[in-house]
């Protein structure tokens, strides 16, 4: 009968040796040394079972996402990522399950260089909080409200492969087909954001679909778009899937992509990087406060699926 | 139908400029400027309905409280609140709900000047993660592992009330009964953590019990402590409640006062400042890694109740 102590030993006492941990877990609170010259970039997300994935789905996988999502959100203000705080809900304390999420975790945690420093273990329905503390020198963090007209839209990857991968996930496909594989491990692009500073005007990550987070750019910089059908990055395995394959791409969630505006100029320069994904230039920034899709001819282009917002509740119960 | 983003503008969104707030809510994180040479003190909980506190519980005290025992755990290190992460997940968007329960979270926080820099909200059962950032001098956060064989043992406010207080609200009786509104309202004791730096070679706050949280400290020590039955501070209200009172200050959890050890030099110095709230020595840490607990005649006390761990689950379902 493990307690909430003998649950944070097990499972997720890692050694915490790190510059600017002055105190890791095991206090009231975490320390931290901030570095000096840089500010933080602080992103926290909770995932619910049953809500933003499929309670059956791998613990190992839900210690990933209940990472990624967090630093995806690092990588698209164009921060590095340096400490996460774990507050963990469970029905009950399995040992596999504890063991399997902390190596799903861990393993994320150790790839993008981030150290768990604190956090809690609580009963109840399974719902996972994630808080990621970045850093990025000082007034360079990348917000969404600086797009200008004649900026390029892009993305990294290919956009609708999660949604298609979970959609193939609850009919039974095994977890090794390239989509499901997508949907499970959403992989944050950092080394992108990190290349994005200096550079783009805007970015922001796809988590509720690609148009419905690139309207929160579009609102923010007070700006519009033009997205062209044509140049939606789709992957062999999505075309395959399904004849709606843009669709996926417009309005599909999960994907954890960046969506970013960037000065034609500064193209080349970020292509010439080892940004670790494809970069696809979909459209650009225009004055006009709307976002438009058009096809091959011009004319404009109505997608069958939209975004989802993570709550869609009514006001008054 | 408020989605997330109406939620978080309407019931969240504060005037949020603040010395060290470059970016609030509304963008993928916030973004703050650390203050050079002070560290930063990372305290982060989840508190879950039904299990932390009655589901029946008002919405304004589910906010107050879902704070305060973040701002508990800063006080325990010394550490002053800067800003506020809330990750609120409930069933449905009730806006009266939302309406209250952030009346009371910003009651709180204006009162200890701590800004709400970013969160989310997400649909699922009743819980809510608060993650506090607060800071410290340099080197001057107060930890758990310090405690010397010949300190004194100190306890602030009377606890055992809220314990009793929730009993009293189970069993239907008024939330002005001075122990009900010790359980709705914990004051986390800011004041007299900051006063504690430099002087306790320990602290820790008390939200599973005196003697458990007691044995965390000293255990991070390696040291004992004797402490005397009859020094234990009891209030007028809980000895009128029940004659078990000095069992419910040993064990009662949810008091969030701070309990902190002291050199016996420091005393006189501690209480000649203004700390919000009385301190009471209730003993003293010895050498010999034992708690003990003796009354008038020195001999060995025995407490009928214990302090309970947040998780007790089987290891294996």
């Amino acid at each position: 009968m493990p307690g909430e102590f003998r649950i944070i030993e097990e499972f997720f006492s890692r050694d915490t040796k790190a510059d600017g941990l002055v105190l890791g877990i095991g206090d009231d609170g975490a320390v931290l040394r901030p570095r000096e010259g840089f500010d933080q970039v602080v992103a926290t997300d909770t995932i619910v079972a049953g809500r933003h994935f499929p309670a059956s789905l791998a613990a190992e996988d839900i210690g990933w996402r209940a990472l990624a999502v967090n630093l995806s959100d690092i990588a698209a203000m164009g921060a590095t990522p340096r400490f996460a705080f774990l507050n963990l809900t469970l029905a009950n304390a399995d040992t596999k399950w504890l063991r399997d999420f902390s190596r799903g975790f861990f393993e994320l945690a150790e790839m993008s260089k981030t150290v768990l420093a604190g956090g809690d273990t609580t009963q109840g329905p399974l719902s996972i909080t994630v808080t990621v503390i970045g850093e990025v020198p000082a007034d360079e963090a990348i917000t969404r409200s600086r797009a200008q007209p004649g900026d390029l839209v892009c993305v990294s990857g290919t956009p609708g492969d999660a949604a298609a991968g979970l959609e193939l996930l609850m009919q039974g496909a095994g977890l090794d087909h390239p989509l499901v594989q997508r949907f499970r491990r959403p992989m944050p692009r950092l080394q992108l954001g990190a290349n994005l500073r200096g550079r783009a005007t805007a970015a922001i990550d796809i988590s509720d679909g690609l148009l419905a987070d690139l309207q929160h750019v579009l609102k923010a910089s007070g700006v519009g778009a033009r997205i062209e059908l044509d140049r939606l990055p789709v992957s062999a395995a999505l075309d395959e899937y399904s004849k709606d394959a843009k669709d996926f791409v417009l309005a599909g969630g999960d994907d954890y992509e960046l969506c970013f505006c960037l000065p034609p100029a500064q193209l080349q320069v970020l292509q010439a990087d080892d940004n670790g994904c494809e970069i696809t230039v979909i459209g650009e920034i225009v004055a006009e406060p709307e976002l438009a899709i058009v096809d091959a001819d011009g004319k404009r282009y109505e997608p069958k699926r939209h975004g989802w917002e993570h709550f869609r509740m009514d006001a008054e119960s």
